[in-house]
């Protein structure tokens, strides 16, 4: 199936039906993500990969009730980084140095731009960025979801402090910026599964300058 | 070839050989990025599509004199709307009306949300979600185009406002948020061409809650 097909495929799914997504289709939906582009390569985010039913019952409660929640197999919960601090820049540096086999003084060109980026923004400004990356991966998360043929439902609608506080994310340096549930639409009770999708036409959303 | 592979065959590039990309594979590319999902559907977002040089150079002027600008094929714009208003809303509502060929009315809940939350918020905060959704299509984008085997250099170094200006942005209701020039890399001339691809490693960007 190619993206195109499987994008068409997807919807953002109402209903689930519990069945679990087989754990190799999970991996390759978080392989995909972890490609995923970010400014610099920094990936200034965290994924929980959250299964407990328990736990999913509470994060439900602070997400508007949404059935996809505990309907779904796995949730992910896509967190970005509350702030970027010259730790965590020497940390990225040195993986990259050690990946490579380089010594980490041939990546100062790349140490200083993010260092300056991030000690110049204010922390909400570097958590709005990092959040930024997120959504580049939450875009590949989707895409690779559908081409897995898993559903997925992206989800803004649920209370960010009340969820950071759930899962502990202050203390972890994380907010919560997004949800995407995986599983498998339950066709017979999700009223939006056979409705035509809709998106604006290639006219209006691209502005051709030749 | 699978998401997969593509992901791990694509890198930011840093020089192109200026080779055309075929319009079937362009069309394809916006394709993807049109299916892409956004919150309530909304699309809040235009994608410019610039193949013009003279433009190119002038754009290159004000992002870091990039040469991946001029020396791709096609240039994409993410350019977010500045603000949502009552009215984009009611035109969105009437377009999904008409294509599922139902009265307006029956969507009033998705309306009530939508007008709701773009008149709570300011300017400012809808241009910031609206920049989150363009994120989504940046990301879909980015994966079509290693899909199709195009190379492209996701870009957030340059000066948005110099570059709005340039477009006639702010009179169409746009801020610019993100660039992707696609064209095919220069391998020969690519320092990053050859580099082993780095990522946070798996038990880092996740977290598993089991």
């Amino acid at each position: 199936m190619s993206l195109i097909q499987a994008l068409n495929w997807r919807y953002a799914t109402k209903r689930m039906n519990g069945e679990k997504v087989p754990p190799e289709k999970i991996n390759t939906i978080l392989e995909a993500t972890r490609l995923s582009a970010s400014s610099m390569g920094l990936q200034p985010y965290t994924i929980l990969v959250i299964e407990d039913e328990e736990l999913r019952q509470k994060i439900q409660k602070v997400a508007n009730n949404q059935p996809q929640i505990v309907e779904a197999s796995h949730l992910l919960v896509f967190a970005a980084w509350s702030n970027i601090t010259e730790e965590q820049v020497t940390e990225y540096i040195n993986h990259i140095a050690a990946e490579r086999g380089v010594d980490p003084a041939t990546l100062a060109g790349l140490k200083n731009a993010l260092v300056g980026m991030v000690t110049r923004n204010t922390p909400e400004q570097n958590f709005q960025w990092a959040a930024r990356q997120a959504y580049i991966a939450f875009g590949t998360a989707i895409a690779a979801a559908a081409t897995e043929q898993v559903d997925a439902t992206p989800m803004e609608g649920f209370n960010a402090l009340a969820l950071d506080e759930l899962l502990n994310l202050k203390e972890k340096g994380l907010r919560s910026v997004t949800l995407l549930p995986l599983g498998y639409r339950d066709e017979n009770n999700d009223w939006l599964a056979k409705q035509k999708k809709v998106r604006r036409t290639t006219d209006k959303l691209f502005l051709q300058v030749a």
